[in-house]
């Protein structure tokens, strides 16, 4: 799945090859020698709560525009895994929450990318659309929209969320996804 | 802390700005418009264990060769966390691991990267140096050669196992490191 066709270091093409001590083909650029490694990319969310209802937000852009997801969003360079759970509630679901425990850790394979949730605890009942979200709303546990939840991952971690909070735990719940329509 | 000079899909020079509708600066093709995106890596292993004792590996390469740290390495594609921490630790320690409960997250922020580390059970007593170790060896906790641990956030997990391990618990310990040696 590289996407590598020329060397961010120098613009000349690269080959693909194993380099010598490696495992697997990489993307090598036989003029300056870098080898550019690709790895999976982290996203990381939460499951806000107020008074017993979840907030979720109906997405604004692509992919899945329109379906309903947790806020979630790619890891930044400098940025805890926390501090982007939280970042990306104020962004796309403009209500401030306190991060709690670690809800679910999906391996979204065909993606390239692991899917970090954490629990979290909105500091009020503010909320409102980002800039990447159409609409938000609290949800009891009976209108969640199932049927159109935008990922998979997001399905996996909002059920299990669910299920701890009836059995009063809070466990941690790993998850492969190797391939799905969305 | 970008490294990218050149366009990896078109070989043409990168410009760094903020994409519309993004917070960050970039490195962004003009010419083809591809903005490439830069996150922290994930690093996964784990502390495997038999009869008490704890398997550590001496680096054979930079950084940090010589010290001794617990079997771990870069996520690939297509690989779950789990499998990654059983891979490297086949690959460093040439042994065969159950790979039981997360142990540490520690965000690893001046290097870019998310290290992650599970706790182990070895399904037998074999071990020994892959390319990337000079030796592997079973230490007793008396034994652990907390000065020559090659890097902070595997110090920091070991730390975690062993306190753990005393009081019969399985947490998820979280750790942030802003700068360090190593």
């Amino acid at each position: 799945m590289s996407t590598i066709k020329f060397c961010s270091n120098c613009g000349h093409t690269v080959t693909r090859k194993i380099p010598a001590g490696d495992q697997l083909p990489r993307a090598v650029c036989e003029h300056c020698g870098t080898v550019h490694y690709e790895n999976p990319r982290v996203v990381v969310g939460c499951v806000p709560e107020w008074e017993g209802r979840i907030l979720l937000c109906r997405r604004a852009i692509e992919p899945r525009r329109g379906y309903w997801t947790a806020p979630a969003g790619f890891l930044e360079i400098g940025e805890s895994v926390h501090a982007a759970a939280a970042r990306e509630t104020t962004e796309e679901a403009m209500a401030e929450v306190e991060v709690g425990t670690l809800l679910s850790v999906v391996n979204v394979l065909h993606a390239a990318q692991v899917h970090v949730m954490f629990r979290a605890r909105m500091r009020d009942a503010q909320h409102g659309a980002g800039a990447e979200s159409l609409e938000t709303a609290l949800f009891q546990e009976s209108e969640i929209p199932w049927g159109d939840i935008a990922f998979a991952s997001i399905h996996f971690a909002l059920q299990r969320y669910l299920t701890d909070r009836r059995e009063r735990l809070e466990r941690i719940h790993f998850h492969d996804i190797v391939h799905s329509a969305h």
